[in-house]
């Protein structure tokens, strides 16, 4: 990503217009969380506000884990297989099993995973046409959903889940 | 909003191509925070769930605030004039002042003020052309910034505090 221009939504080189401007909005999403996380330690990513809370470290992998799945899903047309689900399948769930499973990482293991599911987002994403955005598939309820809103999607529920970052990190980091 | 192309990133009658694709995401980030505020009290939209939280009246005046904000900015190159600070500036401030001024309204309250907001957006919208989102201000440290960009932050900032109502919804409607 280029610093210069994180406050532009336009064209960017190696993508299609539209597609490009989608890029520059989950570009200037994850750069928010990833400034929202810089400097954590692990038990501040560990971090449970209360018995309901998910850590800083689990919102970051469901972070990375609904990207896999919107992945899956738009560029290969299927759910996540057996061995995704494997890998995924706390960060998808969150809750009582996020917190058994994820534990005691350094950021930089968070960072890397998400660094990881992005590059391979961003590689499919290059080879694809502004119409793509544009395809569809249907909820059967009479309720259609193209993959504009699978992609936007992705990125405002990585801004959601930044804005309680946010608020636990306030929280988290507190205890001295 | 048409509930039907909720889950369409698209044209909308009425608005250039680019324009529609941005109103789209706006449509569907309110739909959501609507969702999220659907049937809370006046005790619950007032709840503190610490002394450094926001209520969720205060969050949503907060979205409702930021709007007009960059309505000032984008549509009319200026600043909030001192009527506009008057009312909204506990809502932007947020913390000390907010707690002291946004207080004791039912949520019929906050809906109004953000439908209100929201219509007057969509009508300066619709008077723009796609070329209007290009348009460049700079921060005067080399990084410009385009009127894509400052719509797309505003229903990202909408979508961040959204996160945190829910967040916040979870703990103040548990008390019985």
């Amino acid at each position: 990503m280029n610093e210069r221009d994180l406050f532009l939504i336009g064209d960017i080189l190696g993508f299609n217009p539209q597609v490009g401007r989608l890029v520059s909005m989950m570009n200037y999403a994850r750069y928010t969380t990833l400034s929202a996380v810089a400097g954590l330690r692990v038990d501040e990513l560990d971090y449970l506000h209360d018995p309901q809370s998910n850590s800083i470290g689990a919102l970051l992998s469901h972070i990375a884990a609904t990207e896999v799945g919107y992945q899956a899903a738009t560029f290969y047309a299927r759910d996540l297989n057996v061995e995704e689900r494997h890998e995924w399948g706390a960060a998808l769930e969150l809750g009582e099993r996020a917190k058994r499973e994820i534990i005691g990482h350094e950021l930089d293991y968070y960072l890397s995973r998400l660094q990881q599911v992005r590059a391979k987002t961003l590689d499919e994403l290059g080879r694809r046409e502004d119409q793509w955005l544009e395809e569809q598939t249907s909820f059967g309820n009479g309720q259609n959903v193209n993959n504009y809103f699978k992609w936007f999607h992705v990125f405002g529920h990585e801004i959601n889940h930044r804005g309680q970052i946010r608020w636990l990190r306030t929280r988290a980091t507190r205890r001295l």
